[in-house]
């Protein structure tokens, strides 16, 4: 039975130019971090990522669901999760406030993760394990599908995992040889030239075979460079994602990524606002067979379906800190596995949790086991940081989510 | 100048009923009062609305931006206001628990009214005098129409404003006739059936040949029972507009809407999940010729603007107290205009503020007079309550947008 709760505020400065974006200059990764405490002392624990300023606003609203939680035994609301998010997520005054998006929306993520974590912790495995033993109803059991029954009724849903059943025999050794990795850290914007070449060069002994290039300068001149420059280090099996971060508009977007095709990128994140599905849908027919990228600022479920429907993105980088946690992160990965679109978190978690989470999707949903990012800025303040060896993040085998922090 | 600032939490408790609907059961209307003072003493009101819980943090976030404004002049503000909008809504920190979006963009719609009403009281007129008094590029000035470069340029702004000149002497008389008011508060949805009867003939009696009924039942047939007690007092003639707000999941609007086009309605309000914009656009095509409205809780000019390259909404709710305020409410206007959709407010500020705004939308855009919502519950709070009489509203004179509160 949870007994209390605690909501934290950590905030960790980075060093100059680290995590810098075309959008985002001076970011401080932040966590609201839950923890949810049961009879016999143990931790749930649940991160939501900001990057500063008005953490401590999510850690306020998070306190409004954790106390809803009190008195309440872990297993049995995991038994019936589905229905305590839409409870949780449409708290009538509080919806008034997103609905389902926004301070609200990451301070339930951080919620719903702590009782992810605690659940694991509880039955004392590591999380990824615990979902890849549900049984496809016990799965469906922890979503929300509100809002989704044009697409995904409860035993569609059932029966989409239940049709993976028959692989995950043979998916299941990834857990020995371990989930890839891409590295992000490569190229972030405020990096010289210098910089993104040596660490370009450190990424490739480091044994990554994808990394990722911060465009969206004001002079396009400056990416295109940037872009061909990391392109000739890596040469040309290295896949080479370029992430504006919302910095384009429609039409800057259609001029530059005609020229940034040229060297070929994996993908294009992130080029223009998180709520234009069609400028991504319009962007995405004229660059194809370039891919657009994106999801880590779409809130909810109900958005991304949106996407979807219109196949407006190539590539869905739904965040479980981003949008209201595990539960709707494996929402969405339904979707996406419906659409048959592949999913490749944003981790502000920084790869804690989501290297559970792209385990459960390559064994029981069948997803591609492409490569998960991975950010490792944060590596010395978890208690569990996750281990990345020859480009493959290794299998977590701590019980619970890995969000530990020290 | 403005010299300081203060934030804050008033709420109005409301009687058992009042306010009620499908989702939102006890509301207790809500602002975030924002008040920035000049040199001189005046003071500049702006409100942002939610109903009840956590609008203490709208109140903590509206800080974060009242902060940055103080110092400077307010003519100076108000010359590029669209520049200061555009640096206060993506202060790249705060951004990311947004973007544009959820509690961030609420405390901002409460910072930018603000200033609007501290403008419209330093040059010493009602707001609508000041609005219609500027040229089109003064008031595209005060717009930002970033991410919208697709669909609305600054000089396409300005020559739909120019172009609209031409009928501003046919259209100025309005304000001696007033602006149509239509009823919301006959038919909330926890009053009885003989509470909604009664208010009819009330409404009826006060002149009005507009009215709402709140809808989304878990039973469908009380909703058609009462949607036709409405019809039959009302008559063919008066407009009958029913409201779902968001309860119903796409199937179920497709199913009822069919059954309630029957008694004729002028439109379905917020059927379902106000990020769906997909599943309105199937409504609104499988329901024609009657339309769909929606827009009360869509967050910003972004997903309005994909609303309407859809063609999904008939109607938009667009309310100056839900997106960033007077500017993002101005510009969504003129996305409507270039649309021909109507503009028709959600009045989270009862319409205190909207009834300024309206009238320059039809004035200087060119909007047709439609009607604007009117809710009572709240007049005793306000230092100049709007004056609806005979169904009209009258031309507010007092200087300011009217938002002062007792």
């Amino acid at each position: 039975m949870i007994k209390g709760y605690k909501i934290q505020d950590r905030r960790f400065p980075l060093q100059l130019g680290v995590g810098s974006d075309a959008i985002h200059q001076d970011p401080i990764y932040s966590y609201t971090v839950t923890s949810l405490t049961d009879e016999v002392g143990r931790e749930g624990v649940g991160l939501a990522f900001t990057i500063g300023a008005g953490n401590e606003l999510v850690c306020q609203a998070a306190k409004f669901y954790a106390e809803k939680l009190v008195g309440k035994d872990i297993e049995e609301i995991m038994a019936s999760f589905g229905s305590i998010f839409n409870d949780l997520s449409n708290e009538q005054q509080f919806r008034w406030l997103g609905p389902h998006k926004g301070i609200v929306h990451l301070a339930l993520a951080s919620v719903t993760n702590a009782c992810y974590d605690l659940w694991a912790k509880t039955r004392g495995v590591p999380l990824w394990k615990l979902l890849i033993d549900l049984s496809p109803q016990d799965i469906v059991n922890t979503l929300d599908l509100s809002y989704l029954e044009d697409e995904l009724s409860a035993s569609e849903a059932v029966d989409l995992l239940t049709a993976q059943r028959a692989g995950l025999g043979d998916r299941i050794g990834i857990i020995n040889t371990g989930y890839p990795g891409y590295d992000t850290s490569v190229g972030w914007f405020n990096y010289s030239d210098e910089q993104v070449k040596a660490n370009c060069r450190k990424a490739l002994d480091a044994g990554f075979e994808a990394m990722k290039l911060k465009v969206g300068s004001r002079d396009p001149l400056r990416d295109i460079k940037r872009a061909h420059i990391v392109r000739e280090i890596c040469g040309d099996k290295v896949k080479v994602m370029l992430d504006a971060n919302q910095q384009w508009t429609l039409p800057q977007a259609m001029s530059i990524c005609k020229e940034l095709k040229e060297m070929n990128p994996y993908w294009i994140e992130e080029p223009t606002h998180p709520d234009d599905i069609l400028a991504h849908k319009k962007l995405a027919d004229a660059i194809a067979p370039i891919k657009v990228a994106m999801g880590e600022h779409v809130p909810n479920r109900i958005l991304f379906k949106n996407y979807l429907q219109l196949n407006a993105t190539g590539f869905v980088q739904v965040d479980a800190v981003r949008v209201g946690g595990v539960s709707e992160f494996i929402t969405v990965s339904l979707l996406c596995r419906k659409y048959n679109i592949p999913v490749v978190p944003h981790v502000g978690d920084m790869g804690q949790l989501h290297q559970h989470l792209v385990l459960f999707n390559h064994i029981s949903m069948g997803h591609e086991a492409l490569f998960l990012e991975h950010i490792p800025h944060l590596k010395s303040y978890f208690k569990h940081p996750v281990r990345v060896e020859d480009g493959v993040y290794h299998t977590p085998m701590e019980v619970g989510s890995s969000c530990d922090l020290l």
